[in-house]
């Protein structure tokens, strides 16, 4: 049985809850990665629980309550009392991170944030110890996942600004007070803590420039439509003149642009440097379960020493037969019944057909569908029975297709 | 001065000579970063250099050789010596990983591969630690960049594969011999990795099921476009009734699909699980400055203990006024004159316009244009005057443009 890890965790709200269920349901997979069993050792909240007290019975410290104070003072004393911190408060980090750095290194402790950016997007890993020694040239990122769901919908639906943010609101999306999201000052607080890790150059949340979405009408979407543009609230650190520029806009992009594609409240970030040209990381920027697997992640990072090599916990056997959807190519003669033929082969196995263009080319049809998913070996057997039909041109062509349609 | 660090270099390829010329360019920000000055203690190829002697003087050894033997051989005896090592060598891993994590165990060393998968992109890091203890559902990964670059070709301009192939070839994103590339078998070497370390079961690339896409048309890309599809080569590992698919194939996606608009010799992944919804990290999948990085970001991972936290090696100033592109929409009377002083405005602020839109709506008009980056006081000066012109309907609206297309 391996040893028990004591985790205490201040904050008890929707990060906070999921984290605590996250915890218990992986424990088993952590100790197989670790070797230490993690355990929750406490819940402190405004209204309950005692800070000392937790401290003492913790080995690690989860910070998800939020706001400055009290959560500087627990952090800084977690730290000073040699725990090791994961915290997911941009605020706090965007405001006091000097302090707090400052504090983990006289300490020799850990303090780690990645949840306090993007989400579960390993942004602040990447900066850290992929990049920790690029020279970033410039860094984008959509990393307020309320704006981005409202521009979407905007664009869309083409829906005023009034009713997008009704509707992030009724969906969850945005809080009753949306201000920090809409003014772009919660995207303002990740550019500093992005920027203060990707330049090595301290970023108060104060000194970035930032401007919000109230004002965009759909209007304004709309034309820039026509010119190939499509808007998102962006977040931009860069070298400029020998000095560093961080500021979050509204801004258009064209489509080809890495972030263009990143819709509804995903965040992503996009890292450029001559030597690794660009990464572009993306996924939910929010969220509980998400959140809460960001603050696993750190957790179990502070548990271990880095890169693990991996041991084989798991024996999944290796599987042949899956099911695929696809797509079938059919060079047939242009008579009657020659879709019925088809139909009737790929029915026997199951196949259904989800779209399909049938064109006449003089005497050569061509029959082009795309089908649902079904176990391979009767797509395949069904091909084969095709393949054989009198009708047939040439053999079958077929591709498998990836049904799952995203936004 | 910071103590060396001595790194030995096997193989002097396009990556080995990329990386030591970016060891020595980035030296003093790793030294900055780790406390230790990193330096190249010399270079093995198949013809110069003597081993033993080499790992010898060698804190850590960096394989990029490529090729089972001898490379397998070296890397055991580094790790053997207590040597960490760093390999971008996929088809080792693929088929030699687990002697080699077992030899990395047994002697205390770390044992990093960043590099053999997707260059650049931290999907390794990503998956041995952010997702450490996840419990992964599927990972699909354009892994190779070649024939996703042949792919695109054939898409966007309709050439033949042959044609594509030889356009590589002539860029250098194909070798002379593409077979390993084009049947899709160094996709499945990688994805072998992946999925070893995805669903933590020993996957060998023999156990890989491949094809790849000697076989296309630009006839099946033509006609699955007006269905809505785009073609990838896409490695899958997901877990199927139990156990685990692992699969490089030819497969349409959806244009929505967060991988559909990887395009070009990038590569990407994204990861599923229930927890985390999912992530996608894209990036050069190939190159040597990049894989250089990607092999580097692992030898400061190795130099040092996890989450240093940040000290402040750089003060770079905050800088104001930088250059943007704008979209800018002007409501105004419809009358002759309108877009030449408006015109003039910009150019006395050196504004340059890239494209216009002139639209009338019975009296009123609408000026929608995008102009080309300039300081932005210079372009707000602008504006301030424009909206002083008496045939303005209303206050301009301006909005930043990131003008660079990508592809």
């Amino acid at each position: 049985m391996a040893e028990p890890f004591q985790v205490g965790l201040l904050g008890y709200g929707t990060v906070g809850q999921a984290f605590a269920e996250l915890l218990e349901a992986r424990a088993d997979a952590v100790a197989a990665v670790t070797g230490l069993r993690p355990e929750l050792s406490g819940v402190l909240t405004r209204s309950r629980g005692e800070f000392s007290d937790l401290l003492e019975r913790s080995h690690l410290i989860v910070e998800v309550m939020g706001g400055v104070e009290p959560a500087r003072e627990y952090v800084l004393a977690a730290m000073r009392a040699g725990r090791h911190v994961v915290s997911a408060n941009k605020l706090l980090l965007s405001q006091h991170g000097e302090e707090l750095w400052a504090c983990a290194r006289e300490h020799g402790v850990q303090l780690r944030f990645e949840a306090a950016v993007a989400g579960v997007v390993p942004v602040i890993r990447v900066l850290q110890e992929t990049l920790a020694a690029a020279h970033v040239e410039r860094l984008h990122g959509i990393v307020n996942g309320t704006t981005n769901y409202i521009l979407t919908e905007m664009t869309r639906g083409g829906l005023a600004y009034e009713e997008a943010l009704a509707r992030a609101q009724a969906l969850g999306y945005a809080e009753a007070d949306p201000t920090d999201d809409v003014t772009g000052r919660d995207a303002a607080a990740k550019m500093a803590i992005l920027a203060r890790l990707a330049f090595d150059t301290p970023v108060h949340l104060d000194q970035v420039v930032y401007e919000g979405i109230e004002q965009i009408t759909p209007d304004d979407i709309a034309y820039a439509q026509e010119l190939g543009l499509g808007l998102k609230l962006l977040g931009t650190a860069e070298r400029v003149d020998g000095g560093l520029s961080v500021r979050v806009h509204p801004v258009f992009l064209y489509g080809s642009h890495p972030l263009a594609s990143v819709h509804g409240p995903f965040n992503a970030v996009t890292v450029e440097s001559d030597q690794i040209t660009e990464i572009t990381m993306s996924g939910p920027g929010a969220g509980g379960p998400q959140t809460a697997s960001a603050v696993l992640g750190d957790v179990i990072s502070a548990m271990i020493p880095p890169a693990t090599t991996p041991e084989t916990t798991q024996s999944l056997t290796i599987v042949d037969d899956i099911h695929s959807g696809f797509y079938l190519h059919l060079e047939v003669a242009d008579r009657p019944g020659v879709l019925a033929q088809v139909a009737e082969l790929l029915g026997l196995q199951g196949a259904s057909i989800k779209s399909v263009v049938q064109r006449g080319l003089g005497d050569n049809a061509r029959l082009v569908m795309v089908l649902h998913p079904l176990p391979e070996s009767r797509f395949f057997a069904a091909v084969r029975m095709i393949g054989q039909l009198e009708f047939m041109r040439s053999a079958p062509r077929a591709i498998r297709v990836i049904e799952e349609e995203f936004d």
